[in-house]
């Protein structure tokens, strides 16, 4: 609930007070409502309260999108609903999606309801109720409105504007409808909520970081079709898309709401029959999920982007980030780990997965002289590098990150196949056409994948990296002050970061982040390729001192894979992250939407990276390691359907099972398993 | 698909062969196709073929619906799309969803596509392409329409014209769509086949229902909003309403796709808070279902209907039927003991369970003087019965189904209440203000609800039953010949059923088919009744006596409580039912639509009724019967996610457990509980 006091004087000198309580219903998705409470305090008068619903709202909030059409509502019809209520029915321009909204608004005074004056005006794409009622000195006055809000795509309505009518006819008044919201938020806070000590702000920033998560992927769009946004639905910046930010935030779902990261990982299911097409149209077998991507599912990246400091528009290739089905493939399977969901694996999640590392297969070529498996023409998550520098053709070869994940949902396909049972197996190969040859292929590809090394035993972002020069990060943070988004600056001075040893978020290190030493060093050793115990901290050291952050996420990977190593600089970076948004420390990309990913990172960083968490072959590990400066940490999570809360100093891990349905779950502590009933608890030394 | 060849002689002499074949795609549940092959046998000539959209289509099929208004929709815009392809899109007139179809239409002569002349015919609402081509005498020309359809309501689409003209450009030719459509039926029927002998064609007749079954609740609906209507898809006949044949046909789903019931069972959950206003208006606490719904889950069951023999609206009170709460509350329970889903009780199940006992509760009253607890003013599901004769007002007091039905209902929240994990009980109770209070009463309630007898032992179907009239079977049937439908023939004479000993379909016989003896003994001995052994069998013999079948389900639910008794009449009732559309039993209700539920008790008879299986306890029963011209059965089915192959003789069951992914499961047999482990057959001797 959002609320608000405010005390001011006019040119007249009468002192008002205004209080307001607003809120988004947690229970019942169609309702919002707002109360104000008007106190004339020195003076007596008449007021006007004006309550309308606007269909006349734009898309404005981005500044450098402001030469884009940011009209997108047609209104269609309006009007009155018994004596104190408006309705307005718009249209999206393009996807004809109706909108309709209805709203009440009553007056109180004292608790009685006042009967005031009313008066309709209307004007096309806009209605509104002038309301007007005399305030006596020292008496406060209560306006509520409350509003209905449902789509054409709503469930178990006629039509949705006969369906808001009949919300805000049926709605409790505002207090009532208050009490139903903190019940339901209460529900959520009572599966999710983190508590820590660290003597700052932290469990502050945590709880709004939860917050926005849950209320952006709210259980209420468990019925819907929706997907992860990556700046909420707060912002314009991405126009809406959905990228790959599910990444870093669907891990975290997992532990508190699977039935959440389920629900989002259909919203995938839903595009994989246009991401067989998309992949099908450039030449390749399986399913290419896109870049960035709207409702029907088909890319919708830019071909060419704004760079708000030359003035230029320049080509965009982020679409040959192909990493994002690596990321939906690793999404599936670790909410498969956390929840021994088979039934949505063997519907759902095997086909998608089968199709990615199909995809990747037919990506890969086979380099006779070299002797190994390349993907090339790639974009990594690292956007400062979009082609070899000279190359004519965008994109790179043998990006380390993207091998590596093609790699791994190789091997996950072929794990998958084998946990099918037997018939739905069969079906799923003779539906997808899928031979025994081409699974011959994806293992030898495992085996046989390029990675590139430099400067002994540092992987090489891409081949080529090699022999870029060193960046004068010294010079041009004098020069710039801010250099978090080098892209820019350098394209404005006629150069590009392409001819540089400088990224602008983690690309080799997401692989630290999401892969355990022990994951990585069974990858490397089937390559072929020495993976040292010094290989993670090396390539850390290295890379992040080649990095601008110029993506909030690289945060998160940062801290996450300094975790182990330097507990004190990770917590740095974590507590760097909470103020992402809330600080805006990109200096103002927050008001063009939140980063949910980031938000969600750090929520992450405490739940699984400080933890120590790791979910392999069936058993939940953990190996909490706190940062000096976090004492404790007590925090609930569901896994496998068992409901689970973990207390955590410097000293002891303590266990306690809240519930359970499954009959048991297995928890590893230094490596030895334990068997958890429901009610047990444990607590360990560390 | 459905194929068909036709051979005719025109005036002139010409002798011409059409074959067709057509399909409604079970894979890809947005297309559809059309193949017609034309030879010309005996003449060459030109042939003009005129392929539409046609936006005019009305609902016709019920002659005594003629004078409702059977125009649906408004044409919106309709267009070519390439070369070969049109579309049309439509909108519905009440609750503006927008339909839109796409097809394209191609010629072929011998595996090559002909360069036809074509030209394309619009008018308001109609879209059509004229195609010419010439036929040489001998030779077969195909024409291939493939059709795509899209609502405003599908998922994953910008807009539905977009998707649907998209969809038909990407199709594949009709014959590569028929393998596709083939591979998705063998999947179906390799899951829920049933195989028999009885040297007649009940085979046949059972694949009919089972492929009318997975048609009309078909996979692709788990992820739409859509409930069962009681006569298919098919036909117009309660105007695509949804009743309560759910009770007929989930039982069965549970055994073969309890993801399909899991789906049907969230329509009504999403219904819930309209139940709950239903209840909350007519003075109820909890929620109250509609007798019949649409789409906003509203009552929309008529209040008066026309008898077609005496031409007269009659007032009907078929709302009065709350016992089709019960029904819900009874399939949660039943697909819960299947699937052991306890995520969907948790969430969805418990939660309308408690709000239904909740309304039992506020509609039962204490009776002070008869020290009992009593529902008055509502109708069983007989329909011949509203109101005793002579009385003011309808409803009935004291139907032995519904208070029976609710008794049940109320054990089952508390049962529920304690399956739940603590945190959700406790914020479930919160939520729906469930205080220990009611608990108590609901308790008082399961062991003082009246049920009323007569004759010695035979349970009054309602109050007041014994003192009605016997009706002359004999007179009637003599008169009428069909006396199927006793209440128009009854009103006509300006006479009523209600006073007479008659049944339009089982009512006190429900009990029989949805409680097995153990369960009912338990209910009656905790009402204080006596119910002996020869309860069921005095009953069942009273009952069929004084029953007309007016309703396709009667037969079921006679057949299925002579089963162990009677198991030759049994059989008979069986095969009866079994003709029920493909002979239009009825005399000309199948026009009207299928009868859904009564198909569906056909393959609940020989899956659950003839096999004896029962759930209860966590343990799957299974007591095997087979009807002597039944002489062997085998028959695929899920239980708790094991997947299940029963084989029953006369001699022997045979149970073989064919994949599972839950660990074990529990079988019982002759009052021993075996466990049952992936792989594991085990025969026994009947």
């Amino acid at each position: 609930m959002l609320c608000r006091t405010l005390r001011f004087r006019d040119n007249q000198g009468r002192e008002t007070t205004l209080t307001s309580r607003r809120l988004v219903h947690m229970a019942d998705q169609h309702l919002a409502a707002i109360e104000m409470t008007v106190t004339g305090e020195n003076w007596s008068g008449r007021i006007l309260v004006r309550s309308a619903l606007d269909g006349h709202v734009v898309n404005a909030g981005v500044e450098r999108y402001h030469q884009l059409n940011g009209r997108h509502l047609k209104a269609l019809r309006s009007g009155s609903v018994d004596e104190d209520g408006l309705y307005l029915l718009v249209q999206t321009n393009q996807s004809h999606l109706q909108i309709a909204e209805a709203a009440r608004t009553q007056v109180f005074c004292a608790g009685q309801r006042l009967n005031v004056r009313r008066h309709t005006v209307k004007e096309q794409g806009c209605i509104a109720q002038e309301l007007e009622f005399d305030l006596t000195r020292g008496e406060s006055i209560t306006v509520e409105k409350v509003v209905a809000l449902y789509t054409s795509r709503d469930h178990a309505i006629a039509e949705c504007s006969i369906a808001a009518r009949k919300a805000v006819q049926r709605a409790s008044r505002v207090g009532e409808l208050l009490q139903s919201h903190l019940l339901a938020w209460g529900r959520l806070w009572s599966e999710g909520d983190i508590t820590l000590e660290d003597g700052r702000r932290t469990q502050l920033l945590l709880r709004l970081h939860l917050f926005h998560l849950l209320q952006t992927v709210s259980l209420h769009m468990i019925d819907l079709d929706v997907g992860v946004p990556s700046r909420g639905w707060h912002g314009e910046a991405y126009r809406g898309h959905i990228l790959w930010d599910e990444l870093f935030i669907f891990p975290t779902l997992n532990l508190l709401f699977p039935e959440l990261t389920r629900a989002l990982l259909l919203y995938r299911y839903r595009r994989l029959p246009e991401a067989r097409w998309a992949a099908r149209q450039s030449g390749y077998k399986g399913a290419m999920y896109p870049w960035q991507s709207g409702s029907n599912g088909r890319e919708e990246s830019q071909t060419v982007h704004l760079n708000p400091i030359s003035g230029r528009w320049i080509p965009d290739h982020s679409q040959l980030q192909r990493h994002v089905n690596g990321a939906i493939a690793y999404n599936i399977w670790q909410y498969y780990q956390a929840t021994a969901d088979r039934e949505f694996l063997s519907h759902y999640g095997a086909e998608m997965i089968l199709e990615i590392a199909r995809f990747w297969a037919s990506l890969t070529t086979y380099n006779r002289e070299r002797e190994r498996y390349e993907i090339r023409g790639v974009m990594g998550p690292d956007e400062y590098h979009d082609r070899s520098p000279g190359a004519d053709a965008p994109g790179l070869n043998n990006n380390a990150y993207t091998n590596i994940m093609a790699v791994w949902t190789l091997q996950c396909g072929l794990k998958v196949l084998d946990l099918l049972a037997p018939d739905r197996r069969q079906e799923l190969c003779h539906a997808l056409h899928l031979r025994d040859e081409e699974l011959v292929r994806w293992r030898e590809i495992t085996c046989k994948m390029r990675i590139e090394f430099h400067d002994g035993g540092i992987i090489s972002q891409f081949e080529g990296y090699e022999a870029l020069k060193e960046f004068d990060w010294e010079g041009y943070g004098q020069r710039y002050g801010d250099i978090q988004r080098l892209d820019r600056i350098l394209e404005a001075e006629d150069d590009t970061p392409n001819r540089y040893k400088v990224s602008k978020q983690a690309d080799v290190l997401m692989l630290f982040y999401l892969f355990s030493s022990d994951e990585l060093s069974a990858l490397f050793n089937q390559l072929g390729y020495p993976f040292a115990y010094e290989t993670i901290p090396n390539n850390v050291d290295y890379y992040l001192r080649r990095t601008s952050h110029g993506s909030t996420l690289s945060r998160i990977v940062h801290s996450w894979v300094l975790a182990r190593s330097d507990r004190t600089r990770s917590w740095h970076l974590c507590t760097e992250a909470l103020e992402s948004d809330v600080s805006d420390i990109q200096g103002g990309t927050t008001p063009e939407g939140i980063h949910l990913g980031a938000m969600t990172g750090t929520v992450d960083l405490v739940q699984r990276c400080y933890t120590g968490i790791e979910m392999r072959d069936e058993v939940l590990w953990l190996n909490p390691r706190l940062p000096g400066d976090l004492r404790s940490l007590t925090l609930h999570m569901r896994y496998r359907s068992h409901g689970l809360t973990l207390d955590v100093t410097h000293e002891t891990l303590r266990i306690a099972f809240r519930q359970g349905w499954a009959k048991t779950a297995k928890i590893g502590f230094r490596k030895q398993v334990y068997e958890f009933d429901a009610g047990d608890v444990k607590e360990f030394t560390l």
